[in-house]
């Protein structure tokens, strides 16, 4: 369990021990609440009215949302990562829901997670920049979303390096394991598209500018990290398209590798037959056969049936099977 | 047929026998009507102003719903439970509607079925909490309405051990009986999401906060199963696209299969029938075949042919048959 | 042709012959006009004011819709009957249109077709219960169309029969005749939803209370018959989905023969091939084979060969191909 | 090129040469400028305000539209006729666009192709109902959509005997031909649907009644060729489905054409293969083989191999093979 | 680095040094900065009040979009050419974004490749029509845009000729290369319409007329624009329907290729193995076989077989497999 609060004035951050005092104090309030205890939980409900319904979305699988609070604005979004699991239900993806409670001069984030981007927002806030903080709540919410948004797109990268695998192999070898590559990077796909589009249209909300909690110079950034979730589900379709276009050269591939097998077995078939058939004309037991008692017989036999042979073999090369 | 009239007054519940003064009383009214007769639907027709195409709704098979009423709103919702049929037209769910009549003060539900759920909730208000029937007719009709919409997971749940059995067997034994599988659960996802998603819309209706029955407080509570419907239909929509990867994989299976029953025939005949040519050849009658009186013919042919059947093998064995 | 104009005042049914009198006359008028001549339409165009446009509607293939006139509604339903034509452009359904024009205290229905629906609705009126005309033209016109769309749940039972029958006969016997029986379920649905998504539509306008000609009174059956109509729409959604997987089941068993069918084949080639080159080479007529004098090398050979059909029975017993 | 400008005063149609004499006249003036040169378009914009950019629309492949310019209406139509290209990129429908501009008490006609429908429209104005052309421009100009609308019907005939061509040749013979003939039809249902999807959309525009160019009265006949477009848009939808039904209905033949393919061979292996093995033991030459010196073992063996033949065809026949 | 400032004052085109001058000087100013650096952004901040969020989106790979910022209007497009790369992952487009910014009085274009199309309208503004300039920002906008949304027809063509090649080929081989053009075709499409259609929604807003920046007179203009990314968008959809129907007939070609292979194996067995059989007959040992002794044994037998080819080859003839 962490729980730090910060709080911006005149320039600099300080380190709040007390909530109440944090949310008090002149400036900006960062309370950055990681897996809180049921104490803590019980305090930032006292102090920032959080609602234990809003508290239970964090820490169920619950889709990314916006909900407009009385006194605040509750944002759900999740960090994720791609599990690559064996089975299906080992899902696709670990996502970390983190809330954003955004008030007037406060925001407190909570996670039941560890979330590298919190660290990492914190981290220029303290010691890189502390005006990020001084910019409001709803701009130091934007670092933190930001920065989720922006790690989807290694999400899909792994995804497209998965597919740009699956094109190369699939014109090689026609193997199940390929078809097995497509299908876990549809589910992925799936999974992805569940994540990003009720992000997408959450960031909208935020980004038109209908919530009193976000200052209107703020509005451009949110609506910066809208077009990249726009963007992301683009891809996300273009992907899907992708998968399916290789898995139709897959099943083609397999008809094709019949269609080969079956050439092969009846060019066999059309060859040995035939000479089958004439060398057991000449294994009859007839009495009068005269061309068995003629010398060059047999050598003409065997020639005649190389000649039959070279014109199959032949035919087979102009229609173009051989 | 039961009947029972609960009325919450000061911190405690009543029941009473007789509908009107039930309704008359002070606090909240819940009146439970399990498969009423003809007269206690009279009864209810007069005392709360229940309509009769209300009460056919809930009698037939009808869509969930939420309609406005001049003193009361109805929901119609649907407590659900798999089947498992074996042909296709016994129902895939075995679904038991319950109409929640919600007036200014009072609550009646109506069903022509047992609903464990509402035995659940009384329970809870006899002996646990009686306040949940302090907090409105609106709040415990979302106590019901959770309750079913939180059994619904169950039957997604066996949905998707359907599916995940599907997912191990298809890749070992593309039998028929994995396509009929594939088939059942792609019916009880359809099923399921004519259920999910009338639902999801009126208890949408009710956490929007149009309809004057329901408090403000409580509509944080509708959201809240709103987001649980929400997510039941994102996990319908995810086992069909799952349900049809599978089918996918079975098809391919079976095309595979073909393939290498061919590749079989194929190496079969490619051995065998160049080598009853040549022991034909050695078979045929001519009188001058100089090589059959040579003592070593014998063996030398037997071993060319080996010879010819080993060449085959190893190609085959190159090109990935064997 | 039928026209029969009838009065419904303090309590009982009189009949008019004259349209203008019936109109003025006390009380809600019913005007029932089967396939009217020339005369008789230019006569109802007078005294009610019915579009010439209107009654082509009628007459014509129209989509099923609702249109405003200034001094009443018009309402073009269907009733239909499958028709089971024998190629696809004998039409999948027999539909019979009937205009319904609502006005103050009069309705007009007009019809080119013999309709049972109206005889059966007339029925009630003059002899069960003539109160039915004196709720109102509204609530005569909501009778007509509830016995309509009742009627389409006959028509949906049976392509559920036949859909049934066909998921029967599926398993047993991929015949051609099946795909056929699939199509032509497919057309009857294609059918229906173009009747039913238009009615349903139009019935969705009556219940919304839009229209000053529908009492507020009369909602509510309105809205009972649009339920039915967003029921039926479902059924044929559903059975769509019945429809296609009934094809891909038998698309599957094609393929499942074919690959039966090669297995037989190879079973057999794979078994006789082999026996046949050994008998070839014991054929040969070469003069130095030892082991033809040998005097048990026959029943040798002969043992030799069903020990190597016995081992490839057993093997093909093992993989599961016999 | 043609330039005709007409005007309805007092019951009689008068001819004008001079435009701008004939918009100033009293009564309707209907402007008919077939492949006008430019002088003329230039008078056009002088005399009716009629942009360029309108007649570049005209002159161009752009969809049907409708624009509200200050002082008239621009109503973009396409007269359509199939064309049965033999490639693609032969256009499938040969499309002459007609500009309709309906000012308050004139209509211009524009179009750069020769039209039938505009001649016999203008027949009708002249010589069979002057009357037409007084009751406004709009509808004057709803005369002309309502025969372009009606066309379109013949151009529907047309794709439904081509279908209706495929469905009965599909069941005989699974050729190459019908694929394509069913994809010509594809293509043309799309070229179709291109047209009157954009087509519908602006009657629909112009008989909702928002534009002040068409009088109320006019309304009733533009909601008249919505109605005719509706019915065209769902037939093109209806014959999609068809067309892929047909296509299903071929690949499946071909599919049962293999199958049918595979059983002959299986037959002819599965009886001739153990015949020739027989064969071949009795030509074995072995010096002990007891039973070739049975005088009636000849015609013994040659009964059994029948007897085999017989049970094999006895059961090919039973499984349905024959 | 290229920036140039251009006003026009007075029916004539003057060069500007200084940014801040030429924004002030009476007149349109028209802005082109090409890839500028650093200094040059900044300048463009101060001035124009560009803000770096915008800046950045020229820089990325955004999708085309219209933002409203205070003082301007800021179009983002994107000018593109297909690449025919040959792995999925090179982008199938390259597509370089331009910036328009549209304030009362000037235009700045900004973009960090070389665009022809800016060169094109520049030389116009140059030397054959100033007043291209004089008729607003707007209007130059306008040209710019129109010009490049022109080269998507290009691109377009270029798609629509490897479809043709495609469909010619297709049914002459079904080669695998076949399948990948078609493939290519569909990635191409798909990424011309993850262009287009955000294109033509950004144009529709210009075009409906809601932003300040665009005059009226100008609206009609982007209405044009408009309605060719309509007959683009249109384009695309009826080339992917194309290019699936060419995928069908190609898997068609494949699975017919297949059937034709069988047959052949098929005929060839079932004319051959039975001879091989008769022969087999006469080649038995059987001491007491009559027939062999009769001197016109042989060629009567050989005369039977030739009958029973001929008897084959006729009826495979008649069946249309020869």
């Amino acid at each position: 369990m962490t729980l730090r609060a910060l709080v911006y004035t005149d320039e600099d951050v300080t380190e709040y021990d007390d909530l109440a005092a944090a949310k008090l104090a002149n400036g900006t309030t960062w309370v950055r609440a990681d897996d809180p205890d049921e104490a803590t939980l019980e305090t930032l409900h006292e102090v920032f009215d959080i609602h234990p319904l809003a508290v239970e979305d964090v820490g169920n699988d619950v889709r990314p949302k916006v909900e407009e609070f009385p006194a605040h604005l509750f944002v759900l979004a999740k960090a994720a990562r791609l599990r690559h699991g064996d089975t299906t239900f080992e899902k696709e993806i670990d996502d970390r829901p983190v809330g954003l409670f955004i008030g007037t001069d406060w925001l407190v984030t909570l996670t039941f997670h560890s979330l590298d981007v919190l660290d990492a927002v914190q981290e220029s806030v303290l010691r890189e920049d502390p005006r990020v903080l001084g910019r409001g709540p709803d701009f130091t919410a934007y670092r933190v979303l930001d920065r989720i948004v922006d790690n989807y797109f290694q999400q899909l990268d792994q995804i497209e390096d998965r597919l740009e695998y699956v094109e190369e192999e699939v014109l090689e070898t026609p193997e199940r394991e390929i078809l097995e590559e497509i299908n876990d990077a549809r589910r992925e796909l799936l999974a992805m598209r569940k994540l990003l589009w009720p992000t997408r249209d959450s960031i909208s909300t935020l980004a038109r500018g209908d919530s009193p909690q976000i200052q209107e110079s703020t509005e451009k950034y949110y609506r910066d990290v809208y077009d990249h979730l726009v963007q992301q589900v683009d891809l996300v379709e273009t992907y899907r398209e992708l998968a399916i276009g290789a898995r139709d050269i897959y099943m083609n591939s397999l008809s094709m590798s019949t269609n080969e097998v079956m050439k092969r077995l009846t060019i066999v078939a059309t060859i040995v037959l035939p000479l089958t058939l004439i060398v057991g004309v000449f294994g009859m037991n007839f009495e009068t056969m005269p061309e068995l008692t003629w010398p060059t017989a047999y050598p003409a036999a065997l020639l005649g049936m190389a000649g039959i042979s070279g014109v199959l073999v032949y035919y087979f090369r102009k229609v173009g099977w051989l």
